[in-house]
């Protein structure tokens, strides 16, 4: 496997040159913008995590993922080796809403770890990929490396069990995927996980909260990164903020005011308000309307739809929306489902935190040891950030990105994610001996 | 979460200690014994490897499995954490050969990470791991940190089942498994992954391969450990050697014999053979028998039924039997799942090698170190052991034990194996800033 | 090396265990009260804590030290490992305050990594680990492992430079020692680093501050352990607080008159008070007296000499003393030398924080996030203790204590500790290739 | 610290990519050949391994040199944090022989760790230095985050000692350095260790042996290897294969007739043999001769100046020679002095081994896993290299390069390398607390 590490060190170098250069990033950042609607910056966002990806595994840094560690057996001659060995064919399944930086680094994460890939794209949004695996290429990708499936879920799904079965019968077929990678909604998380019996890691979408602690600090600050969470790309980041808990002295402050200011100055022209790819208006709306039904709620902004536009009626297009509501209110049975609907691009804000489970993201904004730390230890979330500058989107390359509390949970993009989704432990034991010479044939046991 | 890890270092170091203690020691040897078939030796190993087990977590050892890392962010202030989390609520089932020593590893390796288990073991042996909680909770442990079940696997099942489902249901409810990990028969395991969406770790049973090298060495040595991975405990190990892969120089010595003269002086009156709890004698006769038509297959010793016995009908009891197969007809399509149907009692010899697939574990007899490296290189096996020593069974506490190639897979003992098994990957990112003085709200993106 | 290291687990399990008995441990804590003046918890609190570190290394944890790691090469069958390798011969060097503890941590850190240790404490203590020492020497340590010297501080240096010089001469000697720890006074460290070359680790006295920050909480909390700090053991501990800088807002507040009360209750007879075995009464009355001579400094209690004991006037008596000397006299440079000179009985209080250079140990007493990181980031310190519970005193096994800033600085008691101190890096890279079957010699370069 | 160590990720990427260039790399070639005797494609070797060094370190990866672990303390709120610390003020002088990839290698692990550095190269070839330093410049390196020091090693000697005696009068100095890295002969760093008292890491001059082993395998192979590890760069990489032992089974065989062909192809035109800058002429010859005095020795080859030259007779110009010893003459104590004195185009061929001390590199040719276990198991030596492919020199910058059995030995280029000699361990104990609400003072102790 030696030269093939360094093969991979190699590619990722040029990739990354490749994607520092100021025209090869806007091709990209502009190619994501035609398919995925979002701002330029937003979009070179993906372009400059996915480099900074790249250039994290140059030179000798893929190798260095295949470090194993031994440990003195029993006698002399004996040591046991533990590795990350690679699975053998692997497929990978990506969303609409990171047509870039998902696939690339899930994509290269399976490649270090020695894995024979199929890929599938999310097909509204493929064409970004597909300009990738080029350039890709072209930095020394064997062509042979990576399958690379344009179609619909549906036929991939097909294509997966069929895979599978052809796996039972005829078990010299290289093709079936020994772990499937999906990024993307819950409820197609689940079925690929029962129709593949597990032999999945999943990263779903989540519906992630914030909380503002008793602490107040930054109010501007916290205005704007609360807005960037909860509006940016629409709402349609996996990671976006979807519901907002609130201390009472936070209410004391000017933040929701500052919050509506700034979600209104988002605007169609540059994309820093756009349409959501998978509801549609009136479905959103009504879910507005359902909300506001709920003694004590009522509508902070937004709540109507974009003008002055030719989004398609099959998506949504409606103004960055928030709705207050009551605490008591939402604790109720029948209220908390309706309230923690996944539809992205409304906010809800209320004024304190309870009945937390398991979601991708979570903020925790307080710089108070001790508030911070019973959030932290009461939940058990995904990456959680903590601090007067928590925020729920926007996560790098540099630390892991993912679910937790589920075995199928994924992660994506460190070293750490990379070793424990696309490889699993071999244990290799040497003994080489030697057999002492005074060594006698003992009675069976 | 700091006391309480202090408090299971106390509970290994009390636990260890009486399983140290000779009258302790032999009670659970003999305890083992009356339940699941084995020599004094093999029943006292089991009872020896818990102890090395709660030995590896004494003091504070097991807040070292809690370890977590950080790294500096992109500001200061920023730091990422990655933490090894426990799951919450985990169920784990464990099977009828390892009583004792499979039960406690994975029980006190969840313990260990902070997880709350319901425990269910094999009904028929289960009396083992009753008096080994009870050993437990005399050292400290909580009577409310474990559940323990008893029923039959059906019941089991039937209860996971409904945890899992009211899950979609009740949010609330603590009982629902997020985690639960098996070990046991392929077929109960593969129905597990189905039922419970793939929230499983796995440990099947293996059809374990062995392979004699090209170079002769230690004759004597080599059939002795043949032997005892063939036949101790009757071969109902899940590591039990049952395909034996021999180079022709080997077919030059006595090794056969040898292997012959061990297999013989086997006898029921200590257990160095005994019933075989899971297929009859009739079942196993008939295997060999099929296994006897095939083209120039010869029987090399056994293949009868134990005699003066009151081993009920229900078992197996057949003498320590080895079929040869040539490797010409044994690569044919029909006759391949006929020699590898997992009947444990039968080894099969063969000349050469080929043909391998994902197995628990494995073992490469060769002191040639480019032998090895292909042999290792070319498989995904599970456990492998490598060299003149190299054995499939008696995997001991201070090694990885546990499939490879499958990302249901379980580790079994070691730090890494509980650290994989029992707690998931969460990052926490602490961002407290300072916001620098001069910060101004940038553009929306 | 496998055996040795598993007869090592087996020593520390056996020697836990008997530290655990009463009777023991009862043994060895008035043992160290004989020679050393603590309180019965500040003695019982060495031998426990010596009692935890033997059970982090009971097991497979003696062979886990010497864990190694593995890279893939260049080609096929090129691998290079790193090992945690012994020096050999070393030698170790302890002091009169923790007679027991230091050289126990010390020395099995040197035989787990596989060294052959000779091993000096401190005269005027020795016999504690003269009995302990036999106490190893029953669970199983072999006598020929550990050479142990009575002798005073110049006969081991000279025995050291013996070993070293010989070791110019004639190469083969086994004895002298590639590494030298030494544990004790600034002075003879700089002594030893000069006299072996630099062959040294060491961790000298310190003169350790605390900073009370802006956020005053627990009051009762924080005096005492501020009395603690500087006051158990007489202030003879490596780590006492000597340097007290305190906020004006804790001014406000009733601390120094709480700390005074809890200093004055200290008492000979259970030796929470006792003498000072290395600087006599009058020495350290005139350090007083030359502090209260700086303008505005205070003596806040204390200041005189024990009364109706029976003391040898070669050792120091007086009452746990503090002396407030204004910060900004404190920052002149005549003064500064003085205040900071090392007599370990008095404590200074001062206003507030700067000029704080390289010392043993340090505390932030603050829940500020941003305070804490600005003071922990502005120092180069050895183990640092932040947060509302800081301390100075009191490291346990269960993390590093050591100097930071200086390649000579050894760290006592953890795993990073031992593989830093007792082992060097070793590389191995295993090449045993194939060649290719078209290699050709190239030409020479 | 977290900005800088990004600004760190983008220097290495900007300067990686710059010597990636052909007219760069091929600029620093002759460069380095221009001041350092050896062929272009050894010159070019150090060029690749600065620049696959460099690649390493791309992105995100000096942050993650700077990870840290984290540990639960005893009660809630109470955490231990093992950093790797600056050690601040540091200071690098490296040789002649490798005038880019020594000094590269080791400022920027100094840099990355967050040190300030102040380099010196040995004089005769700082040229190359110097214009690297202008590229690193370029690239976006501070000019005041590296001192430069041209000078002779005297006027860098007292420079040091002067800011060490500084440091014990002025303690706010910040030049004074911490920490002094030594990569040069062994006389100069012994000397350094006792001037700065053991500050010091020390990479000092080896003399390194090679085994063949038993069993023989590819004599071309193994005969190119031999030659290029003694005469490249004719001899004076410290890595350099100084000593060979063989086993009599090689005796057989047309090795050593071999190893003089490729010896003599070597040639002044393309500098496959080159001065010699630190031994003369008739130095080298005077020892030659003296070898041959030994009974039973004889001149294999070379041991006749080089011819047709204008090489200053300061310099050494002899031709590649090997001198056999019989082994039971090599160890009478008088000649095992002569035959290991360090005068390294000068290589000794021998038919066993025995009295392998510390050294550099080493390497034992064999496949044989036995005999490569007792070799490495008896010896503590630096990078030792074993296998069929096994040799001394053309150490990568993917595997750690240094001695070992002395606390002060340095490596290079690895993230192992640069933590253990950039930055040292500093613990950090958080303890946020909450005191429990029931707590009250306990007696003093």
């Amino acid at each position: 496997m030696g030269p093939r590490y360094l093969m991979y060190g190699d590619i990722s170098t040029k990739a990354a040159h490749m994607l520092s250069l100021p025209k090869v990033s806007d091709f990209f950042t502009r190619l994501i913008q035609r398919v995925s609607p979002k701002s330029y910056q937003q979009a070179f966002g993906e372009v400059y995590v996915t480099q900074k990806f790249l250039e994290n595994f140059c030179g000798d840094q893929v190798r260095f993922l295949a470090r194993s560690f031994a440990v003195p057996g029993n006698h002399l001659g004996q040591q046991s080796h533990g590795f990350r060995w690679p699975y053998g064919p692997v497929a990978i399944i990506t969303p609409f809403n990171f047509p870039l930086e998902i696939p690339v680094l899930q994509l290269m994460g399976a490649l270090y770890m020695g894995n024979k890939p199929v890929l599938k794209v999310d097909s509204k949004v493929s064409i970004v990929m597909e300009q990738m695996l080029r350039l890709l290429h072209t930095c020394g990708l064997p062509v042979e490396d990576v399958d690379f499936i344009n179609s619909d879920g549906k036929t991939m799904n097909k294509l997966l069990l069929e895979m599978i079965l052809d796996h039972e019968v005829v078990l010299n077929l290289q093709a079936n995927p020994r772990m499937t990678l999906f990024t993307g909604s819950s409820r197609v998380a689940e079925k690929l996980a029962l129709d593949l019996r597990g032999r999945v890691k999943l990263e779903d979408a989540g519906f992630d909260w914030k909380i503002l602690g008793p602490d107040v600090h930054q109010e501007d600050y916290t205005a704007w990164v609360c807005d960037q969470d909860a509006y940016a790309c629409s709402g349609q980041k996996c990671s976006a903020q979807s519901l907002l808990f609130m201390h009472e002295n936070w209410s004391k402050t000017s933040l929701l005011s500052k919050l509506k200011d700034l979600a209104e100055r988002r605007k169609l022209t540059d994309l820093t308000i756009g349409p959501v790819l998978t509801v549609t208006t009136d479905s959103m709306l009504e879910h507005v309307n359902k909300l506001l039904e709920i003694p004590g709620s009522k509508l902070l902004f937004g709540g109507r739809p974009l003008e002055d536009h030719s989004i398609p009626s099959i998506y949504g297009a409606i103004k960055p929306t928030a709705v207050y509501v009551p605490l008591e209110e939402i604790m109720k049975d029948n209220n908390f489902e309706l309230v923690t609907r996944n539809i992205r691009t409304l906010s809800v804000v209320l004024d304190a935190l309870e009945r937390m489970h398991n979601h991708l993201t979570a903020a925790v904004v307080s710089n108070d040891p001790l508030f911070v730390q019973e959030v932290i230890g009461k939940t058990v979330n995904g990456t959680t950030y903590a601090g007067l500058r928590a925020r729920t989107t926007g996560a790098p390359q540099n630390h892991w990105f993912g679910p937790a509390g589920d075995p199928r949970g994924a992660g994506i993009g460190t070293p750490e994610a990379i070793k424990l989704v696309w490889s699993c432990h071999r244990e290799v034991i040497y003994d080489f001996g030697p057999v002492s010479k005074n060594w006698e044939i003992p009675p069976s046991t």
